[in-house]
């Protein structure tokens, strides 16, 4: 992939992801677009994880895309071609298992996961956490918020040796609010 | 600036303006969020422009923050440089002036732009005129609609001989709806 398709495929999931997107909003007070969850995953992997891999970076605006939009694994294909593909494929949950269900295969398979899946996987978690962290979202108690911080501690545990700076700054805020 | 530079510079652009677009919506019955049109543009640019200029696309997700939302042109400076700052500074409307005034002077300033300018103002206006000719804004009359496209056009016939592929879409749409 030459330096100008790698920007094309940022700039196009981008785009993909925003549509996909647009008619969801974040579980938080101010309703914030829900886009802005994906957005702020790139820029952890990118600013803090010193990921520049336009594959990884796709991948990461486009990784709730499958699993909460109308999109299929196969538009992700045939878009943004098998690799990206593989690795959204990687981090995108089987629905027709239970949430309870679902949250255990996190745990059971991370470790099998690509480098590419683990990194998505660490970035979508620090985001998530430091949401959490900030403002408990609507309808959630303290009881639900620290067992989200015990599960996504085991989904991280599972991911270790892919990335120092994200897995030091997930090991901090988990320390902190557990 | 190195590859890895000018990746990291536009997933940071995007961050910063989904964040300081967070809480705006375009004027669509479906509430879209308003980050998804500075997305667009960069995706136009990008796609449909041949555009992979990273100071160019930076601009393109960054080029409503300053007029629109509560940053100053000082934060696009410090947080992208001087290049970027400069072409965002381009395509802000002196918010000093009333809508009239500001229209009169797009149509005025557009001809002695930068290239770089130029190419963000011709995406936004592709962007804008689609969203225009899909349908019609909360609050908007046909009269209105026609004034807008006519007003365009202006604007378009300033920027020109930058882009012939963003140029002739231009032209496209501007005639089908006048
Ligand atoms: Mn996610
Ligand atoms: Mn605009």
């Amino acid at each position: 992939m030459t330096d100008a398709q790698g920007i094309n495929l940022i700039v196009k999931a981008t785009d993909f992801a925003a549509r996909k997107h647009h008619a969801q909003r974040r579980k938080n007070m101010e309703q914030t677009p829900y886009i802005n969850h994906p957005i702020g995953v790139a820029q952890i992997l990118s600013s803090e994880g010193g990921i520049t891999d336009p594959i990884v970076l796709a991948a990461a605006y486009l990784h709730d895309t499958v699993e909460d939009t109308d999109t299929a694994m196969e538009d992700i294909e045939k878009e943004f071609g098998t690799e990206v593909r593989n690795v959204v494929a990687e981090v995108t949950d089987d629905k027709t298992l239970t949430k309870a269900e679902r949250k255990a295969m996190q745990v059971k398979k991370a470790p099998g996961k690509s480098k590419e899946a683990k990194l998505v996987k660490l970035a979508d978690k620090l985001y998530n956490l430091r949401d959490l962290e900030r403002a408990t979202p609507v309808g959630w108690d303290d009881e639900r918020k620290r067992e989200y911080f015990l599960w996504s501690r085991e989904v991280v545990a599972g991911c270790s040796g892919t990335n120092g700076a994200l897995e030091a700054a997930l090991d901090d805020i988990i320390k902190r609010n557990l």
